[in-house]
C-alpha cells in the first residue's frame, strides 16, 4: 500500500459539496472514489483536508489516499484527470510518507470570500462571486477584520450547534482586498467551524455598508450569539485556496 | 424614436448563438428583443454588431435599438440587467446618433482565440478555451499569424459556400501572445467571414505543432482551398472582444 498526496481544484456549482452524503448523491469524493476504486479494482477511500459545503470552490484542496497500484504517480494523476469530470482538476499528486493524512495533519487553511459590487459584474466570473449592489466601506471592513486575528471561540459565528467540541480557532490572517468592483476577503485559520468563513463574510459586509460597527464582533465573541452576526453569505463566493502541513 | 448603443458580455456557453432563427430557440438576440418587448411593450428589433455562433463569447458586444420610451438610459440598462439571464450583462447604455446601427456601423471587430497547452488547465477558466495537450511553437505561430496581415481573400479560411458576396477581408492586427499555459491570439479585422477565426485559430495551431509550415498561408490565399486549412477550433476557446466605430 501507497499513500499519496493530491493538490485538487474543483469548481463546486454543481456539486452537493465534497462530502459523500447517505441521502445526496453528486459529491466530489464520491467521484474521486468511483474512479480511484475503478483504477485499484477494489474499494479506495480518500480524505480531504476538510470537507467543502455545496456550492463551494477549490482551488487548491489537499486530499489523500491510500492504495495498491503499479501505476507512477504521473500515471494516477492522468488517470484521474481522464475520468474526473471537467469541472474536477488533480493538479498534482505524489507519493507521501505512511502517516500522511489530508485531514488530521492540516495545521492551516486559507479561504477566500469575493464579492462583487455593482451590476457590472463580470459575468465570466459570476459562479466564483457573490454580487451586491453597493460597494461598501472596505477600510471599514479592513479594520474590522483585524479583529478576527488571534484565539476566540467562533461559536457566535458558526452554524454549530452547542457541542461539547471546542469552537475555538486560531486566525492568523484577515485581509479585505478591493480589486476594481471586486472585494476578497482572504482569512487563515488553525481550522474552520460550519459556515465560520461565510457568517465573518457577513458580518464584515454589515459592517462594510453601516449596518453594525465593528464592536459587534467583540460582542458576539463575548455572548457567542450568532443572531448579533451578520448573514450567512452565500456558498458561490468562497473558495479553498490552500491547506499548510508542517 | 430614440437609437440606443449598448456594449455587452456574453457567456455563450448555452446559446444558440446572438441571431435568433426560425427552426432554433435559446438565442441571445431573443432575450434582448424579450426583455425590450415587453418595457416598451411593444416589439423592439435588435442589431448586433454581428452575430456570434453557438458557444461563442462576447467581452465587447455593441448592440442598437430604436425604440420608444420614457425611461432614461440608465434605466433602459438596469431594466435589461434585471430580466436578462445572468450569463448576459449590459456594461453601458447610451443614445446614439439617428443613423447608428450596429452592425452596418462597425469598421473594426477584434476576436480573440484562447488556448490552453497541458491536463493543468483552470477549471475556472474552462468555458472559456480550448483545451490542447501539447504546448506548440508558439513563436512559429506568431510569425505565421504575420501572415494573414493586410488585404486577402479569405474564402480558404472560411466555411462560406462560394458566393458572389466579396470574400476579400482586411487583416489590421494577429498577434499571439503566451501567458503560463495559455495561449492567445488575438485578431482584428474589418470583419470576418463565417467560422473565420476559428479556422485561422487552427491553422495556426497546426503550424506551431509542426503539421503544417506557414508556407501553407500563402497556399491558401491562392488557392482559396479550405481543405488546405487547419481544423475549425471549438467555439469555447473563441470571443468576441471590441468593435469599433468612426
Amino acid at each position: 500500500m501507497k499513500n499519496y498526496k493530491l493538490l485538487v481544484q474543483y469548481e463546486g456549482t454543481k456539486y452537493n459539496g465534497w462530502q459523500r452524503q447517505k441521502n445526496t448523491r453528486n459529491t466530489i469524493e464520491e467521484r474521486f472514489e468511483n474512479v480511484l476504486s475503478q483504477m485499484a479494482r477494489r474499494k479506495v477511500e480518500v480524505f480531504a483536508s476538510g470537507r467543502t459545503d455545496a456550492g463551494v470552490h477549490a482551488r487548491g484542496q489537499v486530499v489523500s489516499f491510500s492504495c495498491e497500484t503499479e501505476k507512477s504517480p504521473e500515471e494516477i494523476r492522468a488517470y484521474l484527470n481522464r475520468y474526473l469530470p471537467r469541472d474536477v482538476r488533480v493538479l498534482s499528486l505524489e507519493e507521501a510518507p505512511e502517516r500522511f493524512h489530508a485531514r488530521l495533519c492540516a495545521r492551516r487553511k486559507t479561504y477566500e470570500y469575493a464579492l462583487c459590487a455593482g451590476e457590472k459584474a463580470d459575468v465570466f466570473s459570476r459562479r466564483t462571486m457573490y454580487e451586491i449592489e453597493e460597494m461598501p466601506d472596505v477600510e471599514a471592513m479592513q479594520r474590522a477584520a483585524q479583529k478576527f486575528l488571534g484565539t476566540h471561540d467562533f461559536q457566535g459565528f458558526s452554524s454549530v450547534k452547542r457541542t461539547k467540541k471546542s469552537t475555538e480557532r486560531t486566525i492568523y490572517g484577515a485581509e479585505v482586498e478591493r480589486q476594481g468592483n471586486r472585494i476578497v476577503l482572504r482569512i487563515t485559520g488553525s481550522g474552520f467551524l460550519y459556515h465560520m468563513v461565510r457568517i465573518m463574510a457577513g458580518t464584515l459586509l454589515a459592517i462594510g455598508l453601516g449596518e453594525k460597527t465593528d464592536m459587534c464582533i467583540d460582542e458576539i465573541f463575548r455572548t457567542k450569539d450568532r443572531s448579533l452576526a451578520g448573514k450567512t453569505l452565500p456558498a458561490e463566493g468562497l473558495c479553498l485556496m490552500e491547506v499548510q502541513y508542517d
